[in-house]
């Protein structure tokens, strides 16, 4: 009994070995079918079922901006919609690495941000910037660059006071003393938006507050 | 008895009207909940059940590379998969727009989309590159800015014949005019990868067969 329960284990073990080997030898790709022709923005939303946008957070060091656009980047992968920030971090060591702090390489930085940003809308990925990017011209030339109702520009408005007394970094201590240069808000401008999708109390709302109400508000412009 | 449909019918809406507008007043934003903390690479792919890659076509001018990688890319967003090309297309006119064709900026330009697909693998999606890219160096610096495994070098190895008399911008004719200097196989090097993880014979196998050969290579290592 034991033997021929053995064998015939023996035997389904072989087969399956050989039906692993087949099925090993048969490229995947063979299972992976498509229709030819251009993919229009349309279809990708429609295969991936997602919109790109660019949420464009602007505020003074320290008001929140990426402590907002992580937290956002946290609910909206974690609810299975594909997001990512950019900010210094990834983009400062990386694509523009070759750009200082004067006014047109600030430009030039804004201005490719602005592009790998629309690059990642038109992917179909929630693409989330967190600079102060002081200059209403160059976040104005970012919105031109997007399809109507796809950039939403997100003021983070904190009192200066409450940004230097946050001071994590210690660049206000070291822009009062005179150590930096051209830093915004003590001894370079900061051009607040004129007509922003949404601003933020970052001062005095919850972190959490803050969030939901970017939520909110891709929520009612459709693309979550 | 139609009167009393119709009030009841009133009723109806009015009832509906009054739960739209509750649900409207309700933020669509409660509805999302998430964990704090960071975001870790592997929760990423966890949550978007995918991960990213670049796919980095280089070879001659009409060697076939954007067309196996619109392919490519309509293959996996069709099946679901978040691809995205980046070629002269979507790069020379946006991001690199301000860069020419001398060695340096031909390095800097390849940089700066090396960056980009950085950005879009870390953002679980797979980047299909196709650039003539003829130098090694600097394809092997875009290598190095990725992890072990996420960069697939392809070759299209189509002899210089075949795309001459493919031709299809009418370029080989104007730089065997002497009407481009510097043309990639004519006037200018290309450095062939030594160690490509796939060689495309794009003069002699079918498109279909070329798309289907990098699938499975994205198969075998697990990409998709």
């Amino acid at each position: 009994m034991i033997k021929t329960f053995l064998a015939l284990a023996g035997k389904i073990v072989e087969k399956r070995d050989k039906e692993n080997l087949k099925m090993s030898q048969q490229p995947v790709s063979k299972n992976i079918h498509w229709h030819h022709g251009k993919l229009t923005a349309e279809a990708r939303e429609d295969k991936l079922k997602q919109k790109g946008a660019v949420i464009w957070f602007t505020g003074l060091s320290a008001s929140g901006k990426s402590t907002v656009a992580r937290e956002l980047e946290l609910a909206l992968v974690e609810n299975g919609k594909n997001a990512a920030v950019l900010d210094g971090d990834n983009i400062r060591h990386g694509l523009n690495k070759n750009l200082g702090f004067s006014p047109e390489d600030r430009t030039e930085n804004i201005r490719r941000i602005g592009e790998v940003a629309k690059l990642f809308c038109e992917t179909n990925v929630i693409a989330v910037t967190a600079f102060i990017s002081p200059y209403r011209a160059d976040r104005d030339l970012v919105r031109q660059l997007l399809p109507a109702g796809r950039f939403f520009e997100v003021l983070c408005d904190t009192p200066i006071e409450v940004c230097e007394q946050r001071d994590p970094k210690g660049l206000y201590k070291k822009a009062r003393a005179g150590e930096i240069k051209d830093f915004t808000g003590i001894s370079a401008p900061y051009e607040a938006p004129l007509n922003p999708e949404l601003v933020l109390k970052c001062g005095t709302e919850t972190l959490e507050e803050s969030t939901r109400r970017v939520l909110q508000l891709l929520s009612e412009h459709g693309i979550i």
